[in-house]
Order: C-alpha cells, then sequence, then structure tokens
C-alpha cells in the first residue's frame, strides 16, 4: 500500500552546499543550500537553487562566480547557523570563526577551516519560481591535504561530509558502505530463462 | 595546505535517482542518475542531468515525464544494474526482477519496490554540454506504507536510502544523526565582543 504525501520536495540524500561569494560591497558572505548537485561532466559544472530574497543570490549576479564549501560533520553548526541568517544583517564569517579565503581563479571566497572546496563560474541563471538556479562550470576543486588517503585520492571517511534530511530536518553523516557502483550490479539479478 | 584536484564532479553527498520513463515504443524503462537534486520549492521541482545518448534522455523527451524512484540499501545491485545497461538492449524491469507501476498523474512508470517515488511532469529542459538537464514539476511523492514512522512522516530510517561517491565510487548508507537543522546553529559560535 502507498501513501500520497502531496506535491513536496522530498528526496533522499540532499548535500549541505555552504555557497561563497562576495557581496554587492564586497563582503565574503556564505549560506547553507540542500537544493543542488552536479549538472554536467563536461564542462564539469554544478547546479544551486538559491531565493532572490537571498543576499547571496545579488552577489553571485553582482560577481558571476561562487564556490561551494563542503563541510566535515564537525562543522555543522557552522553550517546551519549560515543558512539561518543573512549576510544583510550579520558577518557570517565572524559570527561562526571561519575564514573566508579569495579564490585564485573566481571573484568568490571559500571557507578554510572545511575539507573540500569547487570555485565556480557562473555558467547559466534559470528562473524556477521561487528558486534561480544557478549553474557553474567547475574550474577547480580543491581537498585539505589531509583528507587525501593512502591512494592519493579524496578519502570520504576523512572529509567526514553531512546530508541534509528533508523530511526530519536533521543532517546525517555517511554511513557504511554497500558497495561498489558500475560494479556490483555487472550482471542480471534474475536467472535468463 | 590545499591541493588541486583540478576540474573535476566531485561533491559529497550524490543521490542515486532510479529515473523512470516509457521508451518510444511505450516499453518501461529505468536507468540510475546521480547529478541532480531538488531545484525549486515552488512549484515543487527536481532537475535530472541526463547524456543525450541515453535511452532513457528519447522516453522523456517523447512523454513529458519521468518518475524518480529511490532505492533502499538492499536493492544498491538492482540500482547500480540499471545504471551499466541500456533499455535499447535489454529489459531492465525483466533482468532485475523489478516491477513498474504506471503513475496515475503522468506518462511514466515507477518501481514498485522502491520505498519513495516522485512523479514529475517535465517543465524545462536544459543543454549543459555533455548532459541534459531535465527539469520536472513534483507532482506528488509517495511512500510505501511501511515507511512511515510512529508520527505517520517518511522514516529516513526505515527507507534506508543510499547515496553515491563519486570519489571512490561507492555507495553508502546514510549514518548517524549530527544534528537538527534550522535549529543547532540559531546561535552564533563565537562570543560577541
Amino acid at each position: 500500500m502507498r501513501v500520497s504525501l502531496g506535491a513536496i520536495t522530498l528526496v533522499y540524500p540532499t548535500p549541505v552546499f555552504v555557497v561563497g561569494s562576495y557581496d554587492e560591497a564586497g563582503r565574503p558572505n556564505i549560506m547553507n543550500a540542500a537544493w543542488g548537485g552536479i549538472c554536467s561532466s563536461k564542462p564539469p559544472s554544478v547546479a544551486v537553487s538559491i531565493r532572490p530574497e537571498r543576499h547571496t543570490h545579488r552577489g553571485i549576479l553582482k560577481h558571476h562566480a561562487f564556490t561551494i564549501s563542503i563541510p566535515s560533520a564537525k562543522y555543522a553548526r557552522e553550517a546551519d547557523y549560515v543558512g539561518l541568517h543573512s549576510g544583510r544583517d550579520v558577518d557570517k564569517f565572524a559570527m561562526t570563526g571561519l575564514t573566508p579565503v579569495r579564490s585564485d581563479l573566481v571573484a568568490a571566497p571559500y571557507v578554510k577551516e572545511f575539507p573540500l572546496v569547487l570555485e565556480c563560474r557562473l555558467l547559466n541563471t534559470l528562473e524556477l519560481g521561487a528558486h534561480t538556479q544557478f549553474v557553474g562550470e567547475i574550474l577547480d576543486v580543491k581537498i585539505a591535504e589531509g583528507m587525501l588517503g593512502d591512494d592519493h585520492a579524496p578519502d570520504i571517511r576523512k572529509i567526514d561530509p553531512i546530508l541534509f534530511s528533508p523530511s526530519d530536518r536533521f543532517y546525517y553523516r555517511v554511513g557504511e558502505s554497500v558497495g561498489k557502483a558500475f560494479e556490483m550490479g555487472k550482471d542480471a539479478l534474475v536467472p535468463e530463462t
């Protein structure tokens, strides 16, 4: 038996993207966005949806750039704070103790303390009702050196990213591995007849 | 010290969306997509990026509709299978033992065995290089009755969704709770001076 929940925005998981931009006055600002994800492999690009009334919205449009900093679980409070307050009213870096770093590649700041950052040039702006979707070309991904594994690849356990669950509105860590993608499903699951 | 990984498509987490559509011949088909996410609250909408060469691409364009079925961890193999094979060559429902259910609302099938499904009407099509981004208006979200908690809300523990990690290409379960969103970050984290 299936129950209808109506026309709601519910998927699992959604990300915790801390979106960095300079505002119209050039001040570094960050916000928390769960509506987004990778949207093309070539050019490598990421989409993030932001309401027009948000301070970040103007900053991205002015500077044609944004960053996405991915917080570790230990920074969940900081990530939540920057989603609840506006850069119009407070300096969110100062209020969280986080440190803005100016990207070398685009006119946007990222968060020094967070393990993984994407530096993006604004490619596309799509009006989707309550939200504007910003599509950014990923010019570089930078990782804190200590977050690499023995194979010199990003180690999800060290990065310790979080996800947002829209139903109960909790943040969660990544749990146990279920299997290898592009491999565990190679063969058909039912015997051929 | 920060290390540059180059212009790659790396965020954590990415979802495991099993996208359902009828193909041009009207046959039910499903594929696995990790590039996507919610993209607006009003109208409630979800974006999913699919390469033009995929069989699903044609199906969505023909029928102006798709579904997203969210697999539980126990269906990770099935979800992986439908990402590795083409509906041009095989009947992916038959090969996985999954059951197509025709949506009442749109011309697309969803997966009976998966706990959560979104039924979407195609709103927008955006060409983003290697991928086309399909934006769907979420007309309804349906959940298997047993996946509701005592409060009659969707229970993420029962649903047991998975995520995809693009760096190591593993699927993971959702782990421990880190805290309550829109609450844990209410107050500033550094004392005001």
